[in-house]
């Protein structure tokens, strides 16, 4: 079969990392070459790129949605069309989605912004599978409190993650077709299996 | 009168750098407030990013367009827009013209990207006038030894720099409205003169 490009999104405490790392280990025991990688960053000028955005505040919001579609390009030109092209799977921890969960519907940068850097950047390039980590905001509080990364949310605070988890389920709710809903308030083990489920059924993997 | 904003554009060796000091002078010397400014920078932001761009090769083109565009946009929201608000001149050696031509015509990035990202990050913003100084490639090359810059020659190659000097008259004549071509094969001060006689003429300034 052909190799697959799958995304997961999700806000704080919605376990995309571990997640991610799960269904890697499960597609190469399962025989595929994967790659599994993370934005923004993922290729070397990528992760310039992010160390200008996680180093410096205070951007302009549109300069910085051009930043990140700036390093998408890049890590998908460098990175993820690559490993497509050799045959391998691609596991991504965000992608375009995250932009237009944090920077527009959180942030209010304008969507028409988005929606322009994405066509010039990357054409009609999408995931063929966005797995969305749905967890309610609370519990996602008390999860990232639990890491030690409860800063986030005193910084942002929960009127801004809610708006996050609206805009994910309103994205998914357009194209469901490309996006599957996971629900990610359950324990660990059974959301691994749900993700694995999920893969194997809308990618047809036997 | 309303405070405008000037670029100044051409190769390497046509003199920017200098005329663009002694027309903001003479500007100053007239009584209006001045801005002096460059790209890639001219705001915080927008020098992180040039460090970037300058600090690394081999970027993707559409990606390395991006970030152009990127510190481009905090540049203006920074640093060109608030200053004419306040009332200055705006003298700004380099802008989009010449992402068009080094980049577009140069380096061959495509040129719709260079339209889409223009209308993503400034809209229809655009200088009031841009003086375009023009000399043989030739000459600019033997002023940029002069300077002891021929390092840029050798490595681009002189039909690179005509490719860019083309791009410029093009875009000179596409805009005859905007553009003004001020032949800077001639001596410095002849060419100051005709800087600013051609600024007064296009601003109708006394």
């Amino acid at each position: 079969m052909n190799p697959k490009f799958i995304t997961l999104e999700g806000g704080e405490g919605s376990g995309k990392t571990t997640q991610g790392k799960n269904l890697a280990a499960w597609l190469a025991a399962s025989g595929y070459s994967v790659l599994r990688t993370r934005e923004p960053g993922g290729s070397a000028g990528a992760e310039a790129i992010r160390g200008l955005l996680l180093g410096r505040s205070g951007w302009d919001p549109v300069a910085e949605m051009a930043l990140h579609f700036a390093a998408r390009r890049e890590h998908w030109a460098r990175s993820i069309q690559p490993s497509l092209a050799a045959g391998s799977f691609v596991v991504c921890d965000r992608f375009f989605d995250s932009t237009l969960a944090y920077q527009v519907a959180g942030q209010g940068a304008p969507r028409a912004a988005w929606e322009g850097l994405r066509a010039v950047t990357l054409g009609d390039v999408a995931p063929d599978l966005t797995l969305y980590l749905d967890v309610p905001v609370a519990l996602g509080v008390s999860r990232a409190m639990e890491r030690g990364d409860a800063n986030r949310y005193d910084r942002l605070g929960l009127e801004f993650h809610e708006r996050i988890r609206q805009s994910f389920l309103a994205q998914a709710a357009a194209e469901p077709g490309r996006f599957a809903v996971i629900d990610a308030s359950a324990p660990l083990a059974a959301v691994t299996e749900a993700v694995i489920a999920t893969t194997r059924a809308r990618l047809g993997l036997p």
